[in-house]
């Protein structure tokens, strides 16, 4: 058994070095950081800092996959444009388009509800329940029994702490189950949208300028967190009342230069940066080139089937747009692994490590087993890539989603499998619901046939066990979608409520195949469940010993993000992604009328384009720029879930809104490098520019607390 | 009539404003501006800048096309690679391929052999014969007549200063007309191949690069001057020796920094800074975009027609290439007329010109017989334009040129028509020679039928009268090729010598074509004397009200290229071509390495990326850049021509060479724009350092006169 670690200091130095600005650290950790903080020049005492009951950790906010801050007392939250788009969205009609010609509530009485589904999430507490977690657990249980201790533990953990219905819990691991920790969070569900720019300006660039710089995108949009009269979380109602935010964000009119330090917290999503170098090499040489042959093979397919049809393009437009984004992080991550040799960076590490392992390590066959599980990992994602392909129809997953909940629901709830639980229901439903937004029997039917086709080509040994002869053929399935009334949302949502019976008896087609296909599924997810015990008991030892070796080097470590609370800092800063070319720190709004051409993404509304004419910078004016800044790069570490999170100054006040990185810095997922990786921000200047002067949202301006520069 | 101008400084400011680094100046001109050159750290008198026997300027070199300058006093010049490109193709073989591995003679023994075609000329008198050209022309004559009597004024001038075979001149128009100079340069016969790198130095990039910045180009090539015995100019031959060069440049190994001011000294070809509004529109608006369509239905014909077959795509490769070059440097131009609204800016111009001139102006009808004469040449150029489509056939060029020759012979040699004088023999055999190395009858005759089917789309009105019933069909154009032997070069040069009976006897169809086109042709050229005699004598009246009213603004001013000894100076300086990008003014050679891929343009031999490796940069390392420079970006006035240029410092000492200009400077052939127009230059410490570590040319280090830097 390997000892857990109940001091934090142990957790010094892993695999990765820390340079100058990479980490995305776990607030408790800020004060180990204290001499670099100080280094770059933030005021604000780390110690503050570490503690999320104080200013400004108690500002931060999470929308679930993005980040979010508090700006005034009561309840109003920034964000991006694009974690607000699903608000704007739904309160948008032909004749009320918020998306083409935004939106500005004049008094908390206009504003509109985000949806049942918009959260807000406000961290209160976060404890290391790694004991609790780990209470029971012994060296001769099989990996399966091992990882479903861990979840039925965490299920507990989590039941616990959610007596109270005001908080949503979870207890994410940290360093791949070396730690737990149980983070309580106040979580509002009456969120309404106070103001969002036009996607004019909140989109400008759209999909041609995504992961792209010199950008110009006013990526920024208004919230507000309402409660019941009580001041607790309660469910949308006209009865409520704007919640009051205990603390939230002074806002600085005075914007940043270059060089200038900047602190930023958010929700960091998924980083890979303790991967070894196989799993580097076996991400560049195959998981990575399949999954890119894969998006671009169902894009075409999409493209095909919706081809000359306008309708059927805007039906699909989100799942292009999400696979197109995940290609160009793939293809980004491609590009900057043949860039560099990060595999060959990360070979140097490891034989460094291994030569001080050698010496004091004392499990001698710890280092066999990590390589063994490591490569049973990487056999075993080629299975899931398959029957992830073999997957790509909407009506199947529904189908499947469906019959899994009704065996589960057989079992009390806590015993459910994790996601198919009481609390789980609305998730499930709103999924099942919003599918109707973004499907068409003709294409899902053509993307399936062609995914089969595509399964069929995949190496043998990657094939699950025992799935092909239960998958049907590419050319009977039109047949199913005949013989299927799963794409109509009432019929859909009402397998909800039906029991296993109900589904084993059924001639729906699509169910048919998800009960069929059910047991090579629980096959599958207990294989993994056994691989990933096995990976929770190995490699938790291996990162035990990498921080003690890495201790002996005096060097501070941070987990691998996992959608948790997280500070990270750096500095306003260009790049040279090239010889001979730098680009940024900053771009300006006369850049935005070099981009206009006035067909969308690059589609600037008159009004603005007007006040750069005209000059009207007024206090947002840049000294040396002698213009007012749109957007700004910055060193600090993020990665997608920072979209929103707030930027700020070295006195903790808002100067900017994360919400994208560029092309150069996808790799950083994996290997940061500080040379190229560059996040970059919305300044705020540009978004109090454009409230005052194209916007007139002078109502939140009023709001907020805006320290403007001395005149 | 008009007033020839005798004063150079009644020269002052026309139509483009000076701006800071703008002007081709010719050099008598430079003392005019002593304060600038001043401003920017020139120290070199600039009265000793404007004599043309004196160093620097003696030292300049016309290679016909490109630029040079003499870098030892045995006669070495330095010019760009692809200047001296065909100088290395015709003595390579597949045993001795100069182009893939350079060329380097151990000693003047070894040099090879530049071709009969390579000449060298050494400009050495300029004399203003504006009033020689202009006697005896009055009010009356037609545009013709006095067009014809302009141009046989001009041969009178060329041939009397011929008189003395050690020379060529010319007689170019300065001002549109408005000047003219007789400029007499040594032609040098005997050119010979000294060092070139291989192309993977001296055209790293390749066409991918052509017009790019950042840059990484070695294109630098040295060459030798052979004279006769005598010291004078001498066919080639193994009797003769290197020309003893009464001056040459020092080499300074030092380099320049960002903002460095430099000279540029060399044979800028041909702009159109005096363009009026209405015909920068027709450019943009019509001829422009005709002549990219154009070039891109004839790129595509070249391409199916030698598709799949290796040799025929070799064979045309250099016809790609050049309508490939002309083809961006249009689209630049469009993009560039599309960026910036240059019509609207000349419209100001010419508004505020207007106004003066109906204050000031004496002959009231001069602006409307202006606006006549530029109407009429732009419709006669949709004319020539739809002449030219209808003639892209080599053969039918070939026949067509053959027989004018045998038209013009029948007269006295004085009377010929430009270009098909004795003097011209050596350039018509040499192309008529030439066109083996790319032609091929199927590809041939798929581009005429292509571009005779193209013709007939054009606007009717824009067919040369009479032209369409003289046409083959495109049908018809297969049996054109089976019955003519002009695609064999004996047969096609022993044409040269036949008198024009001959040609109206000849049953060889292009023979027959050509002939049946020529009253056409000679209807369409006379139409064209006409008008360009009009347009010699309304617009140097135009020409000099524009200088009177910039004079009184105190503006000094140059003339349009013209293919004639011009300097222009700036400063080292990187540039912003987009909001949030900067780029250059250096590239390193790491650069090198990081577009390294191993395949052609970017396929860099092994020494140099060892070199590189091994940071073997001795005295060539920049002390900023801690590096070797590669390229470098200069604020200069150059365009086409300019290639090979010596670019010097503050001193006179040859610190690079000029090869190219990046792709947002191609616009300043019409506008030039201070903020984004830049020239591309060699870093004489790149040429310096291949020369030393890659390519050990120790010989020619010696040869030259180089300062290193302190250590």
């Amino acid at each position: 058994m390997f000892k857990t670690v109940a001091v934090p200091l142990a957790l010094m130095g892993v695999f990765s070095f820390a340079h100058a600005d990479e980490g995305q650290w776990q607030p408790y950790q800020l004060p180990q950081l204290k001499s670099e903080l100080k280094r770059i020049g933030i005021n604000m005492p780390a110690e503050k800092l570490a503690d999320l009951n104080k200013h400004p950790m108690s500002a931060m906010v999470s929308l679930g996959g993005c980040s979010a801050a508090f700006v005034s007392s009561t309840g109003l939250v920034v964000t991006n444009h694009h974690c607000a788009y699903g608000a704007i969205q739904r309160n948008s009609t032909a004749e009320k388009n918020y998306i083409a010609n935004g939106f500005l509530a004049r008094g908390m009485a206009e504003e509109l509800p985000a949806g049942p589904d918009a959260r807000m999430y406000i961290t209160d507490k976060v404890d290391n329940v790694t004991e609790q977690v780990m209470k029971g657990i012994n060296a001769g249980m099989s990996g399966k029994a091992r990882n479903e201790h861990v979840e039925n533990r965490i299920k507990q953990l989590i039941a616990e702490c959610e007596q109270d219905k005001a908080y949503r819990c979870s207890v994410p691991s940290f360093h791949r189950g070396l730690e737990y920790y149980r983070i309580r969070q106040l979580m509002i569900r009456d969120v309404r949208l106070a103001y969002a720019p036009s996607d004019k300006i909140g989109n400008f660039g759209g999909e041609v300028d995504n992961f792209e710089w010199p950008r110009h995108t006013g990526d920024y949009a208004f919230l507000r967190a309402y409660v019941g009269k009580d001041g607790r979380p309660a469910d949308p109602s006209s009865e409520n009342v704007p919640y009051q935010s205990k603390d939230f964000l002074v806002v600085s009119a005075q914007g940043l230069k270059n060089g200038d330090p900047i602190l930023l917290a958010g929700y960091p999503g998924r980083t890979s940066r303790y991967k070894l170098p196989a799993e580097i090499r076996f991400a560049r040489d195959v998981s990575f080139p399949a999954k890119v042959a894969e998006s671009r093979a169902d894009l075409a397919v999409i493209a095909a089937a919706t081809q000359g049809n306008a309708g059927a393009g805007v039906r699909y437009a989100s799942v292009v747009k999400g696979i197109n984004n995940g290609l160009k992080k793939t293809e980004g991550l491609l590009d900057g692994f043949a860039r560099k040799d990060i595999a060959a960076i990360k070979d140097a590490q490891d034989a460094e490590f291994r030569l001080w392992f050698a010496q004091h390590g004392s499990n001698k066959n710890l280092l066999k087993e990590l390589d063994a599980v490591i490569a049973a990992d990487m056999a075993m994602s080629d299975e899931e890539f398959a029957w992830n392909v073999a997957s790509t129809s909407e009506l199947l997953k529904s189908a499947r989603t469906l019959y899994r909940l009704a065996v589960e629901s057989e079992k009390p709830d806590a015993e459910r499998h994790t996601g198919y639980q009481q609390r789980d229901m609305t998730i499930i439903a709103g999924k099942l619901n919003r599918l109707e937004q973004s499907y068409l029997p003709n294409v899902d039917q053509a993307r399936f046939t062609a995914a089969l086709q595509r399964y069929n080509q995949l190496p043998v040994k990657t094939h699950p066990q025992g799935l092909d002869v239960l998958l049907p053929t590419p050319e009977s399935v039109a047949g199913l979608y005949q013989h299927s009334t799963l794409g109509e949302t009432a019929k859909r949502l009402a397998w909800m409520s039906k029991d296993r019976k109900a589904f084993e008896q059924s001639d729906d087609a699509f169910i048919r195949l998800a009960v069929k296909l059910h047991d090579a599924g629980m096959s599958l997810e207990n294989r993994r469940k056994e691989l990933d015990g096995n990976l929770e008991r190995v490699i938790p030892q291996y990162m035990q010993v990498v921080i003690e070796w890495k201790k002996s080097q005096g060097k501070p470590v941070y987990p691998d993000a996992n959608s948790t609370l997280r500070v990270t800092y750096g500095t306003v800063a260009p790049y040279s992604p090239r010889d001979g070319i730098s680009k940024g720190p900053f771009t300006t709004v006369e850049g935005i009328v070099e981009k206009h051409t006035g067909k969308s993404p690059f589609n600037m509304q008159d009004s603005l384009l007007t006040a750069v004419k005209e000059k009207r910078y007024g206090v947002f004016k840049d000294s040396v720029l002698q213009t007012v800044p749109v957007n700004f790069l910055s060193t600090a570490d993020t990665t997608g879930g920072n979209s929103g999170s707030a930027v700020l100054n070295k006195n903790g006040e808002l100067v900017g809104l994360n919400f994208d990185s560029t092309y150069e810095s996808i790799t950083k997922d994996w290997y940061f490098d500080t040379a190229i990786t560059r996040a970059i921000h919305v300044d705020i200047r540009y978004m109090l520019w454009v409230m005052k002067e194209v916007d007139h949202a002078d109502n939140l301006l009023k709001e907020m607390t805006v320290k403007y520069p001395a005149k």
